[in-house]
C-alpha cells in the first residue's frame, strides 16, 4: 500500500519500507549518482515502489525500455530503498524535498543515508573520497581506506540531506566520486559502486559500466580523429538507438 | 452542456464525451501535434466542444477563417476527443494541465491516450516511432511494424500525460515522427497521420499536408536560389494571405 | 457616480454607460491602436469618465497640456466608450484585465466592441484589414470593402478580448492597419479611422494624423540626409517642445 | 510619537506633522530629487521624524557622518515634510508606496505635495519645467516663469504620486531639472531649488551644490586630460574620503 | 535547549545566551566577515549552539574536517556570540533574517552588535575603518584609532543590522577591512581582528591569516611566473587537500 509524504512542494507516494539502508542518487557533475543508481536498479533487481511528485519539478518522462516512467522514483531490494532522479532538482524544491525524504525515513526507521556526489581534480589518485554528517559516521568511512574531503561545499540534495539528517540523528555519508570534467563518467561511477560494495557487504557488478565508459571513451576518440580530418557539423544531432 | 474541470492553474470548460479516444496535440519540435492536430479536425470534420482557459496562458487569439477561436480547443468526432492547443504551454502550467486532462478523462471513461511529439534524427529511416506507459501499452504498438523509443525523455505534456495516465491505469501512447530539423514539417506529420489510421481504423487523407510540405520544399529552394543570386534584406517580413 | 470592477489584478474605477459601442486602443506595433484613440478623445471631444488601476502596472503617468493623467483611461462620447491606455500592458495582467473589461461591458449591456491592431506588411496594400468573434460579426466586416486576415495570430489584449466577448455572446471584431515597420505609423492608424467611420457612421477628421505624418516622415527624411553629410551623435537626446 | 502607516508591501514609521507642504526626492536621472533633498536637510535643519521600511527594498543601510540611517527617511521643518531616499525604489513596490505616502497625506491634511524630478536636454535654455496634477495647480506654476513641459511620461514615484494625489484632490506639481546626461547633476538641482524658493518663499542657499558642481566638473576635467596622456586602469575604484 | 526563533522566511535554532557581544560574520567582498568569524571559533574554541534555517538558502552544505555542518552556523565563547555564514545570503532572506536576529538580541538582552564588512581602496592607508549605528557608538569607535567612514553605502545584512538595531536601541559597530580586490584577503582580515582585540579585550592570534595570506600571494605570484612562460590552462580545476 502506498503512502504519501506531503509538503508545500512535493510529494513521496511510496510503500513504507522499515529498517532500510537508504541509498539517494541524482544526476550532478560527471552523473554519478544517476549512474551508480541506474546500476544498482539493475544489478540488485530493485522493485519499484513510489515515485515524488511535485508540480516544480520540470515536465519530464523518462523511456525504459519503451515504456514511460517518473522521472523520481523509488526501488527497494536487499535492505535498501533508493531515491533516485534523472533530472536536476530545481533549488527552490530541495528544502522541501529534504524534509520529505527525511521525514519518511524517521517514520520507517532507517538506518542510514549514502548520498553520490563528485569532486572535480586535475588528476585522479584516489577515485573516491568521503565525507559524512557526524564524527561517528565519518569513523566508519575511515575504515574503508579512502581519504575524506576535509573541506569544501557539498551542492544540492547531496548537501541538504546530510544536515538535515543529522538534526534528526540519522547517520549519513556522501561518496565522491573523482572526475576530470564534468561530463558522464561510468568509469568514476563504477569506482563509486567499489567503495559501496565494500560498505554494505555488496557484490554489485561494475563491468557494464567498465564496458559504457570504453565505448563512450572509443566514440570520443573516433570523434578526435574524425574532427581532425573533416570539418564537424556545427549542429550534430543524435540518431536515436531503437529496440 | 459545457462542465469546469477546475484547478488551481487552468479550467477546461467543455462538453462531457464518454468512452472517447483522447488525442492531445500541442506544438513541439517539428511542429507535429498541431499539425496533426488540425488535419484531424479537417478531415474528420470535428466538432468544437469547449476549450482550455488559464490566466498563465499568454495573450492571444487564432484566426480561423478570420474568426478568432481560443488558443488551446476540443474538438469531437468519431468517438474521438482531440486537446488541440496553437501556442507553446508554460512550463509552469503543465502540472495542473495534466492533472485537469487526466481528471477529464476519468470522469468520462476515455478508453486511451494518444499523444503525438517528434524526434530528431540525423536521417530520416523509420520515419515513425512509439512508446508507451505500460508493458500493455506497448504491445498494442508493437503490432503497427513502428520501431520503439527505448530510451530518452518525453518533454513538456505528451511525458506527464504519459506518466499521470500511467497512475490512474488509462493507457497511453506517444508517436514521435521523425524530423531533421526543429521547423515545421508537414511530410512528417503526415507519417504519424497514416500510423495513427492503421492504429485506429481511420482513413484521414494526409495530401493535404504533403502538398504544404512540398509548398514549403519549394519555398526554401527557391529562397536559396535567390541567397545565392542576391543580398537577403536584414528585416524580411511576411506578407499576409488575405481571403 | 463612480463605480469598480475589481478583481485581482485590477480595477476599473468609472462611470455606467449604457449601451455603448466599446473601443479599445492601446499601444502596439506601429502604434495604432494609441493613435487612434488619441484622435479620437480630440475628434469627439470625449469626456474622461474613469481609469483602470493596477498594481502591476509600471509606475507612470501621462502628461496632457502639462498635467499628469492616468496611463489606462477611459473616456465616453457620441455613443462610444474608449479604453485608452498609453504603455504595454504586461502580459500577466491582460487576463484579469480583459475579464474586468467584459464583465463591465455584460453589466452596460455594451452593444459590439472593436478593437485596433496592426499587421507587418511588405508592401501596403489593402491599408486595413479585418477580423472578428463570430461568423455574424464577419458578415458585418464584409460589407466594409476591406479583406478579412484569415489566419494568424492576435496577441495582447486585442487577442483576449476577441474570444471573452464570444464566450459572454458580445460580436467583437478588430481592425489591423498595415504598417512597414514596427514604429508608430500615423499613416496607417488614419487609414484604420477612415474604416471606423464607415463602420460607425462617423465623420472623424483624419487630417492631423496625416500632418503627423509628414512631420514625421519630413524629419526622418532630413535625419537622412544628415547622416548622409556628418556624423551621427552616439546618444541622441530628444529636445523638449514646450508649451 | 511614531505612527504606522501600513499596507501589504511597506510600512511608514513616522511622527504626525499636519498642514505641511510634502516634498519628494528620490535618485532618478541627474539625481535631483535626492540632491535636492540632502541640501535641504542640512540649509533648513530638518529633524528626523520617521523612515519607511520594506522587505522589498534592498538591504542597504546609508552612512551619514558615520552613522548608519535608514535609507528612506521622512524629515520636517519649517511647515515643509520631506520624504527622501538614498535607492531606486523598486518598481514593484511604487503602487503600495504611493498609496502609503497618499494616506499619510489624507490623514494629516498635507497642503500639496511637490517632486522632483528630470529631463534629458540636448541643450540646457530654461534649465528647470513643470508639470502639474490639475488645471488649478499648474496655474501656479505658471506663475513662476517656467515652461510647464506639456506631453511625456513620468516615470516612478513622481509620477504616480501626481496621479494618485489627483484621485485625492491633493494638489500636486513637479520641477524638473534639465540635465544633458544621466549623471548627478548638482548645477541642475541647485537651479530647481532656486524655483522651489521662489514657489515656497524660502531662501535656500544653493552655493554648496554650485561648489560640488564646480568639484565634478573640474575632476572630470583633470580626468579628461589624464586620460589623454596615460591610459586609464580598467577597474577604477573609489578612494574613500575619511573624516 | 534550543529554542526556536521564526518569522515567514527563516528560523534561527540555538541556545539562548544572555547578556553577550554578538558578532556577524558573513561573506562580502575581501570575505572578510567570513575570514574573521572562522579564525575567532578556532582560536576562542568557541561552541556551536545553533544554526539559521531557511527554505530560501541555497541548497549547500559545508565541510569542516570532514563533517557536513550548516552553512549558517552560530558559536558561543567568551561572553560573545557569533553568527557565521558560508554564503551570500539572497537579498529577499536579508530582510526577515534581520528582523529574527535582532529579536534574538532583545530577547536575550545582547549588549552590542559588531559587524564585519570592507571597502575597496586603491592604496591601503588606515587598513580598517569603522561606523557605527547612533552618535554614542561612534564615540566609542573613535577610541580605537581608527578612522570613520563618513558617508556610503553599508550593503548586505551588515546595513541592515545596523538600523534594525537602532530602532531597538541597541549599539551596533561595522568594522571594515581594506582591500584593494574582491578576492579573500586574509591580511586585511588580521587588520580587523586587531582592532576587534583592542576593542573587546581578546588576543585572538591573527598568525593564521597572515601565514594563509603568504600561501596566497606566493601561490599568485608562482601563478603569475608561469602565465609569463607558458600558455594557461582554459579551465582550471581545483585538486582537492586530503585529510
Amino acid at each position: 500500500m502506498k503512502v504519501e509524504t506531503k509538503n508545500e512542494s512535493c510529494t513521496i507516494v511510496s510503500e513504507e519500507i522499515e529498517n532500510a539502508i537508504v541509498l539517494e542518487g541524482s544526476p550532478g557533475l560527471g552523473l554519478i549518482g544517476n549512474i551508480v543508481g541506474w546500476l544498482l536498479v539493475d544489478d540488485l533487481k530493485m522493485r519499484e515502489i513510489g515515485y515524488i511528485d511535485s508540480k516544480y519539478f520540470p515536465p519530464l518522462a523518462v523511456l525504459y525500455r519503451g515504456v514511460a516512467i517518473h522521472p523520481f522514483r523509488i526501488y527497494e531490494g536487499e535492505g535498501l530503498v533508493l531515491f533516485l532522479s534523472d533530472f536536476i532538482l530545481p533549488s527552490s524544491v530541495v528544502y522541501d524535498m529534504t524534509n520529505a525524504m527525511v521525514k519518511w525515513m524517521k517514520r520507517n526507521n532507517s538506518k542510514e543515508l549514502i548520498t553520490f556526489n563528485s569532486v572535480i581534480v586535475r588528476q585522479k589518485s584516489h577515485l573516491v573520497a568521503g565525507a559524512a554528517n557526524s564524527k561517528d559516521a565519518l569513523k566508519r568511512l575511515g575504515k574503508l581506506d579512502i581519504p575524506i574531503l576535509p573541506f569544501g561545499n557539498i551542492n544540492g540534495i547531496s548537501g541538504t540531506l546530510l544536515t538535515r539528517c543529522a538534526i534528526e540523528n540519522i547517520p549519513a555519508s556522501c561518496l565522491f566520486g573523482e572526475i576530470l570534467t564534468p561530463y558522464p563518467d561510468p568509469r568514476a561511477a563504477a569506482e563509486v559502486v567499489e567503495v559501496l560494495n565494500k560498505m554494505l557487504g555488496l557484490e554489485v557488478d561494475t563491468e557494464p559500466l567498465l564496458e559504457e565508459a570504453q565505448a563512450i571513451e572509443s566514440r570520443l576518440k573516433k570523434l578526435a580523429e574524425k574532427v581532425h580530418k573533416t570539418e564537424t557539423p556545427t549542429t550534430p544531432t543524435e540518431t536515436p538507438i531503437y529496440m
